[in-house]
């Protein structure tokens, strides 16, 4: 019988496939190597030809997801109706919405991230969703730029402090997880929805516009992608934060 | 003969001096903690008492260079001449002197930290070293609203920004250092001086100033801070650098 051979980029999104439903059942953490070599059905040595290791599987997810949030973004590129701002609240929309419909999903994924030991992983990680997403930024702040509605002399700057913003979200939410209270979270998610308000000025302020232009969160948004973790807990994480209630 | 015993605030001053000087003399990779055991003339028990690993020591040394830094900081609240963007600009301006007349000793010390594999202990020593700096940041900018100088509603998050400003060069840094070329040091600290510029703008457009407030860098300040790693190159680096052009 001959050997099929599949096209290596389908092969590629079939691993991560493989390694998305896996990471989805057990959780990252759990979940081995072996197990998704297991599920793939191929030899350790043509799984290393992808991928290096487990940490550049959730790597390669997370750029995945990242794609998969800006799909569509031309279409802000292609309205006549948006200028730069519209553009620039069109994005972080989009990429709010999103979050919210892929947060069950990412929390079971990404949640090991938060972890204290996986601060090297998360901003690897990081890294990679943000080269997706900080071209467009770029792009959008020096249309901006042009036509005179933002004022900076540097829109890769700016668009490094947005990603900036995002990382800096890292310890708030870590510290919120590893308590792992109701009351904790709370607090946490009131901190943060301070934070989104603290950022969308400042991020005004640096395009030189008026406060109140760009809508980093909406109401409710920092609690639903918070709280969508929850979803995610195994029966029996679920069943002791219940009982520790 | 009666066993001394010291105050055990003035053995741990002792223990980081004796470090200190190991870290210097050796680097802090190669220098190990027995050096500093051996050095110290304590057991080993002792040593665990007022420090828990070597990186507790890196963490520590970073804690007492900074409060050498915000030394006289009290001289700053107390001057009458001063309102509170001449505050920030002199605590900036103190900060700034500090870093260059350490900074050979502070490359010597710290360089260890822009290693790719050492992110988690410069989080962590990050963080040690804010905890003097930011209290006072945000006590400023407190003072700067409440007499209308400032314009923001959340001094703590601003404080977490310039935070975060410091925090957001690593990436920069550690490169130039990775490559260790001449070309690339000098396009580093071009790069750094454009991004302290834009971090000065940005700063003073958050606290609802005009453009040239703020002062973080002066002109040959980060040229100043970059190149005095140089003088700490041990005689073998040196010379292996010298080879290498």
């Amino acid at each position: 019988m001959p050997r099929i051979v599949k096209h290596p980029e389908l092969r590629r999104e079939e691993l991560l496939d493989h390694a998305q439903a896996l990471f989805l059942t057990h959780g990252y953490d759990k979940a081995s190597l072996n197990d998704v070599i297991g599920a793939a059905g191929i030899s350790k040595g043509a799984f290393y030809h992808y991928f290096p290791s487990k940490e550049a599987l959730l790597e390669a997810l997370a750029g995945r997801f990242a794609k998969q949030a800006l799909a569509g973004v031309q279409d802000i590129f292609a309205d006549p109706a948006l200028d730069p701002l519209g553009r620039l609240n069109a994005l972080l929309a989009k990429s709010r919405q999103a979050k919210i419909e892929t947060a069950a999903e990412a929390w079971a994924l990404f949640e090991t991230l938060f972890r204290p030991e996986n601060l090297v992983l998360f901003h690897r990680i990081n890294l990679a969703a943000s080269a997706s997403f900080s071209p467009v930024l770029v792009e959008i702040i020096r249309q901006g730029v042009e036509d005179g509605t933002f004022r900076t002399f540097d829109p890769e700057g700016v668009a490094d402090i947005v990603m900036q913003f995002g990382m800096a979200t890292h310890d708030v939410i870590a510290k919120a997880f590893a308590s792992g209270s109701d009351a904790d979270l709370d607090v946490a998610i009131e901190a943060l929805e301070k934070r989104v308000r603290l950022y969308e000025i400042a991020l005004d302020r640096i395009l030189g516009l008026p406060d109140g232009s760009i809508r980093i969160g909406e109401p409710g948004y920092v609690r639903a992608a918070m709280t969508a973790r929850r979803a995610t807990l195994s029966p029996s994480a679920a069943a002791a934060s219940q009982k520790s209630r």
